[in-house]
């Protein structure tokens, strides 16, 4: 048994350790006062001008230049960590920090780029951030809980075996709350992590660390994991890109993970990127190592280009069908979201595009069931893992993880799984339905990925947006579309609340506090139909000015 | 509650109305005292010469016909009609028999074709045989238990919604062992199902009316289930073709099913029939419906015509990489089955093609855990379902579903599902490995599917051959090889067992009892490659001499 106390020493002195691992050359003199550090990488003079250039550069430029010979991998690489560097001090975002593994790593990449006069493969020299739960030989994994300090992972993760096959240097595992099962980032050894826009927002969870670094540009992609909204609330809160693909499109095997071997909702892994064309570029880059091969859960469906030309070809030739909708029936999201949905509306119409209303299928149906299916073994293995050490469990945690919830009995689980399939079966029949009424298909669902914008600490409560896709397991990209604006967003003083929830969340709102955090939605497709989705966030993100990248 | 005596009144009622539906014109004035059956259908004139044909016509043959004009859908009907109500008197084959309503409903394909000159689809007036799990509105699903009797369905399951838009009409539905959870058919409601090739050998099961049914050609084209060797246990034992699809290949939903919820690992449906090419059409027709948009759980992947070519090319030039293994170290197969692995391989070799040895890689770990995933709810489901009614449990059952062992605790049941994923992984490293060795690609494993040929009633005992394919969700075709024989497959009198379960299955071998029991092999591939497994499946059959039809 561990005594009360020694939690609290393990925990910091693995901070600490944390903290050491920064070289002294980019540590930081003093720390800004401003809450908002969004862009005191440029300003703090430990990144040299080029290296600011470089990690401006989205992947698909660096990996174009890194396979022309006109950057260096090492170069790269050391932008990436002096910026993670600096990034780590604002906004403590970090588990593990490596940079002398992965200075090591783009060295032979160089040197074999220099004899064999052609890069591994299509991430040759591109740092890429990792969530605490990719396991890289040799780092730690701990996923927030004190009690896994020091389990050192003796083999990497099969998404990180393809990654290092495709060229990736690995330099970060990212920040994550204790457990995972909570959409903001705070565990008892590192802290919290905040969100570089205003460090009284959160940055999202559970992949925090990763919204967090990449939204300052410490990193240039990243890899989370969403089994209720983790890879697209960060990217939501920190104004970047993330997909949550359909189960069994990207390997997760040997990665850790709370509740392992639970597969009634499962968990998937993806990217977050600043632009459509990064997440792109990663897809087809694991795509093209044949993931199904190693990992038994993973569909054998290669990267397909007919796909995306297949919507581009909807696009250029009348205009793709698109059911939108601005509230669930549950929670009514605050006035920035609202505002947001509009204008994606009005983008859309304005493109040429036909918007259909979309009438949320029963969805306090589906969040209640998903819940029940979090808590199915009572908590059993989160609170496990808490006691073990002694820590105590962070703030929120009962959203999710009610352990007064009485742990169900394998029948149960079963009768969960019939209705998750069967609401999931019905939920075809509603996209069928109005695809019939219409007469022609309906390409995808343009939805609020959160009722707020980037929260307040310890204010995240409705999960609802994001998980009841997690429960259907259809596929959804994040893109950013603004900003909270107390002007254009005042409070509806005469809101009539549909529930406690929805009166908890909307009173929640102040206009002040939410000015200028990052407002996004998600646009979901048919499972297993990331080219597609992908190819609609692309267009969407065009029509709102986001980015003009080419994508193929 | 029930009393004692009523279940088997219900019983008996039902089964005297299943014997009533058959028309007075199609019953037989008196059985056959032979055991050997298969061929009475051609003596006992029910059937006219035309309708003899028919019958033996393969279903591509038949659908060709049908979409020509040269056959009516009412003929082939009342064709298959005929002869499946022999088979019924003969085998005890059905739970459902409704042939006015076939009848109707081909009269209805006719007029369609008349009026419109064209098919209603690629199975326009074809009869499909059903096994008692599918639902067809109107009709009842018993599952084998007397208690479920008098449950008439109100909506066709998703697979039998999508078979009728084909063109596909129904007249019978296929007699299941009570529970599915056994490779012989037997229940309360009819007794037992027998095989046309020896009435003392099983017909296999839980498809086993099915395996009979095709097997004496009442049915052309029959739609069964698999998750230990339900589909391919039929199909071998009746000299028949079937394939255990991928689970998410085919659609699932709406059917009944024993243990409903259940998703450890999934039953998967498939068709049985009398070739390959047979098996395709089923394929192809159902997937051009577009089964995932009805079912979320099916995979959007249309039939690859792709795949069947990229197996050609690799046959036409430099030939197949075949891993194949007589035995799995648990349980050491008849000589007939022995006879059989050694066959193909002979016949791979003299095709030119390449066999490499394959060491099945924990296969009684496997088949160890399949077992207790069964088993994983203390067998609750299935013995409240006999229960109910107050019948008793028939023989074999405790094999998969043992009452004595403890309902898992949810936790377990996470850890057996961490378990599988894992050997799933491992398995995939094996066959990497080999690849690596050969510096090839490896096409294919061929297995024994069962280590007896079509066995005698109440002795099925070991599943392991069959059951490591559902717990691995590999695709696996199986095709008849050869038939026992008493002059070539004498008794190992120095056989040495691995174990009880070896030394009982192998004390069951009777040269003289087995003589002309149907043999198979089984072919697995790649998960979701069945364009390329049953590809496979029909070059060794070719090579074996079984049909010559061509595939596409």
């Amino acid at each position: 048994m561990v005594d009360a106390d020694s939690w609290h020493k393990i925990a910091t002195k693995r901070r600490i350790a944390i903290q050491d691992s920064i070289p002294e050359d980019w540590r930081l003199d003093s720390l800004p006062s401003e809450e908002i550090v969004l862009n005191f990488p440029g300003q703090c003079g430990i990144l040299s001008r080029s290296e600011l250039e470089i990690t401006n550069l989205p992947a698909t430029e660096l990996v174009y230049q890194l396979g022309t010979g006109k950057l260096k991998a090492v170069d790269v690489t050391l932008a990436f960590c002096k910026r993670a560097a600096v990034a780590q001090q604002l906004l403590n975002c970090m588990h593990e920090f490596f940079p002398e593994a992965a200075l090591a790593q783009a060295k032979q990449l160089d040197e074999y780029f220099l004899s064999q006069k052609k890069t591994v493969g299509p991430l040759h020299g591109l740092p890429v951030s990792l969530k605490d739960q990719l396991r890289v030989k040799g780092t730690e994994t701990s996923m927030g809980y004190v009690a896994w300090i020091g389990r050192r992972d003796e083999e990497d993760s099969v998404l990180v075996k393809l990654l290092r096959k495709a060229g990736a240097v690995f330099y970060v595992k990212t920040s994550v709350p204790q457990t995972l099962m909570v959409c903001e980032t705070v565990n008892n050894i590192i802290g919290r992590t905040v969100n570089p826009r205003n460090k009284n927002w959160s940055c999202g969870g559970s992949s925090g660390g990763e919204g967090a670094i990449i939204g300052i540009r410490g990193s240039v992609m990243g890899v989370g994991t969403d089994i209720g909204g983790s890879i697209r609330i960060p990217a939501a809160f920190n104004s970047a890109y993330g997909i949550r693909s359909s189960h069994g499109r990207l390997p997760y095997a040997g990665m850790a993970n709370s509740m392992e071997g639970q597969e009634t909702v499962h968990s998937v892994v993806g990217p977050i990127a600043n632009s459509i064309s990064d997440l792109c570029l990663f897809m087809k880059a694991v795509l093209s190592e044949e993931p199904w091969k190693f990992d038994s859960k993973v569909i054998p469906l290669p990267w397909r280009v007919s796909e995306v030309e297949s919507i581009q070809g909807r696009i250029a030739k009348g205009g793709l069908n698109i059911a939108i909708y601005p509230q669930d029936g549950i929670v009514c999201p605050h006035p920035p979201i609202l505002r947001a949905i509009q204008s994606v509306q009005s983008a859309l119409d304005k493109g040429g595009h036909h918007v259909f209303p979309w009438a949320p299928y029963k969805h306090e149906f589906g969040v209640n069931l998903i819940n029940k299916i979090y808590a199915a073994d009572g908590c059993t293995d989160v609170y496990q893992n808490i006691k073990l050490s002694g820590e105590p469990a962070i703030p929120n945690i009962k959203d999710l993880l009610n352990p007064d919830l009485p742990k169900a009995d394998v029948n149960e689980v079963w009768d969960m799984q019939l209705q998750k399939w069967q609401y999931q079966c019905e939920y075809l029949e509603k996209w069928r339905q109005l695809e019939d009424e219409i007469g022609q298909e309906i390409d995808a669902i343009v939805a609020p990925i959160s009722p707020t914008a980037a929260i307040r600490h310890d204010q995240f409560r409705y999960y609802g947006y994001a998980s009841i896709f997690n429960l259907l397991d259809l596929p959804s990209v994040v893109i950013p579309v603004t900003f909270a604006d107390k002007d254009k967003d005042p409070k509806n003083e005469q809101f009539q609340p549909m529930g406690q929830m929805d009166a908890d969340v909307q009173s929640e709102y102040d206009p002040e506090a939410y000015h200028g955090a990052p407002v996004a939605v998600q646009i979901v497709g048919r499972r297993l139909s990331e080219e597609r989705v992908l190819a609609i966030a692309q267009e969407v993100s065009q029509l709102l000015g986001n980015n003009i990248d080419h994508l193929s």
